[in-house]
C-alpha cells in the first residue's frame, strides 16, 4: 500500500474526486466512482474494472487494511481528515471510503452472449433510465446467479455512482454490455438458442407457468410505458398475477420475482 | 372546490407546507404530506386519512380537476405559482401538488388484526428504518393484496413522506399498525389463528416449498441484523435461495418474492 496524505482539497492527485455529486463521471473515457467497503472489494477482485486510486478518511485507514491488500500494489491510496475529504467530494462521505475506477476496453454485447454456457438467464433492460432500479435489478441479478445484463442505449449508464451503490457491486461484478438496437439484440439471442421472456402487465403467460430451458433471457421495461409493443410481439410475454385495485409493481420488484422463478436455484438444506 | 391564491410564501394558511424536507411532519399530531396526483387519489379516497388542504402550482389546476373533486368540499385548495410554491416548500416541488393528511384514530394491532378475514395475508416489518424500504415494501403488500402491515416501534412511520411517495400511496390504503413488543405481537397473532413465516437466509425451509393456510403473517428483518433470534426461535423460518457468492437481498426485493408466492393470487387469462 502507498499511502499519501493530502491536505489540499485542490491537489491536482484528487482532482476526480472533486464534486462528485455534481459531476457525474459515468461514460467519460469509462471512469466511476465507487464508495465503500463493500463496493471496493468487489471492484477490487473484478477482472473488467481496474481501481486507480483510492481516497480514505485518515480514521478509517486501519479498518480498510484487508480490502485495501486486495487493490494493486502500486495503486495510490490518498489519506484526508474528515473536513478535507468532504471539501473535495462536495458532500459528507458517510462511508468514509471513494474510489475512482476504469472500465477496461467494453465489450460489445454479441461478444459477450457468446461467452456465455449453455445454460444462462441474462436480464435485458430497455429504457430503464432509474438510476435506483438499475442498480436494484442488477443487485437482485447477482442475488439470483445471472451470466450476463444487456443494456439498451436508453438506460442509464450501471456506472453511474448511485447505481453502483444500491447495486451493492453488483454491476462490477456481472458481465454487461449496451445495445444500440434492442431488436438487433433479440435477433441476436434467439440465434444463440435464447427463449425470449418480455414481462408484461398484459403478458400471455403467468410467470409461475413458465419452465424455462437451457437459455433464457428476461426482458424488462420502464415502469409506466413497459416494453415497446413492437418488441412484446416477439417476445414469449409473461405477467406477474397481481392482486385487483392495485396492479401496479417496481420494475426492480418485478426483476426480483422474475429471476427467483427462472433461476434454477438448489434446494439446499437450511 | 375552494381555491385560495397565496402569493406570500409565509401566509400562516399555508404554515403546514413550510420547508417540508426539513421538517419530517410524521408523528406531529398524525399529520403527513402526501405529493403527486397518483398519491392524492388515494389519499381523497382513503377512510383512515383525512385530507386538511392542497397546495398547487397554478398550472397544474386544470389538470387535477378529477383529483380533487374526490376531495371533501369544504377542503382548502390553495393555488401559487412556481417561485411560490418552491419557497413555501424549500425546493423544487417536481410534481406540483402536495396534500397534508391526517390521521383519523390510529389502531391497535390487536383492533386490526380483528377485523380481518378468515383468509389474510399480513405483513410485518421489525426494524425496517429506512424510508425507501418501507414504502416498497407496502407497494408490494398492495401489489399482492396484503391485508395490513404491522410494524415495530423500532421501523420507521409509514408516513414518512418519502415513504408514501415510493409506496405511491399504498401506506394510504393498506391499513396498518404499530406493535409496541414483536413478542406480543406474535402472540395475539398465534391466538388468531396466524402462521407465522420469518424471512431468514438461514431459514428452515425453502420458500418455494411453504403450503399457506389460511391466516398467514410474513416477517421480515432489517438487511443486514435480520429478525432477532428470540424471535426467529418462535417462527417457521424461511428462506430464499439464492446463487452462491452474492447472497444478498435487499428487503423489499425480499419481501416481493415472498409475497409473489404466498398471495394466493387468482390465475387469471393474460
Amino acid at each position: 500500500m502507498n499511502p499519501v496524505h493530502i491536505a489540499d482539497p485542490q491537489d491536482p492527485r484528487v482532482a476526480p474526486y472533486l464534486d462528485i455529486r455534481e459531476r457525474d463521471l459515468a461514460g467519460r473515457q469509462g471512469r466511476f466512482v465507487a464508495e465503500g467497503k463493500v463496493v471496493l472489494n468487489v471492484l477490487f477482485s473484478a477482472r473488467r474494472f481496474a481501481a486507480e486510486s483510492v481516497l480514505v478518511l485518515e480514521s478509517r485507514l486501519p479498518g480498510l487494511a484487508a480490502t485495501l491488500a486486495l487493490a494493486p500494489a502500486n495503486m495510490p491510496v490518498y489519506v484526508a481528515s474528515g473536513p478535507v475529504m468532504d471539501a473535495i467530494a462536495g458532500f459528507h462521505i458517510h462511508r468514509g471510503v471513494l474510489a475512482i475506477g476504469r472500465k477496461r476496453a467494453p465489450q460489445a454485447p454479441e461478444e459477450l452472449l457468446d461467452e456465455l454456457p449453455e445454460r444462462a438467464l441474462v436480464v435485458v433492460l430497455v429504457g430503464i433510465a432509474n438510476h435506483d432500479n438499475v442498480g436494484a435489478i442488477f443487485r437482485n441479478a447477482a442475488a439470483f446467479g445471472a451470466a450476463a445484463v444487456i443494456l439498451d442505449a436508453s438506460s442509464c449508464d450501471p456506472l453511474y455512482r448511485k447505481a453502483i451503490r444500491v447495486s451493492v457491486g453488483a454491476v462490477l461484478k456481472i458481465p454487461f454490455a449496451v445495445a444500440d438496437d434492442a431488436d438487433g439484440l433479440a435477433d441476436a439471442m434467439a440465434r444463440r438458442g435464447f427463449e425470449l421472456y418480455g414481462l408484461s402487465p398484459r403478458g400471455k403467460a403467468d410467470l409461475r407457468d413458465v419452465e424455462r430451458r437451457g437459455r433464457a433471457a428476461l426482458w424488462f421495461g420502464a415502469e409506466g410505458e413497459g416494453l415497446p409493443e413492437k418488441l412484446l410481439a416477439r417476445l414469449n410475454t409473461v405477467r406477474i398475477a397481481m392482486a385487483g385495485g392495485f396492479d401496479s409493481l417496481n420494475v426492480a420488484a418485478a426483476s426480483a420475482i422474475a429471476l427467483h422463478q427462472l433461476a434454477e436455484l438448489e434446494k439446499s438444506a437450511g
